[in-house]
């Protein structure tokens, strides 16, 4: 069973490396990009059939380590879902 | 409009810091983890309304840009299209 994690920074929390690739973008001669964030996307391969049981293992994972939840929230798909 | 690109390194690239990540997890006791690999999410906003026009500018910024070809590969989505 495959999980997805996506991870964001809150809004509100500056983002130099979204901003960065922005100013990158328009010295490359894109125009009309009003904002650009940057996150991660982590996909994790699990043992096991139980997608509840799954979501919650991997939520468990994301509060423990994968996120920083003081600045970042994540969403959890489990098989797409 | 907003645009959200989502690059992962192809499969059969070496990815450390999802191998990184997963020792971590075995070492916190999560059992069951047979993966993990990161990628990047770059989240664009764009002036404009036309998603069609919008798909284009967004592919030509993952292939000048934001994505490595040789190593990773990408997937747009538009509004949530």
């Amino acid at each position: 069973m495959k999980a997805v994690v996506k991870i964001r920074l809150k809004s509100g929390v500056l983002d130099p490396q979204g901003k960065a690739t922005q100013n990158a973008l328009e010295a490359l001669g894109f125009s009309g990009v009003n904002g650009v964030r940057q996150g991660k996307i982590i996909e994790i391969e699990l043992e096991g059939t139980d997608a509840g049981a799954a979501r919650e293992d991997v939520d468990r994972m994301a509060q423990a380590l994968l996120a920083n939840s003081v600045i970042e929230s994540y969403e959890i798909e489990i098989d797409g879902q």
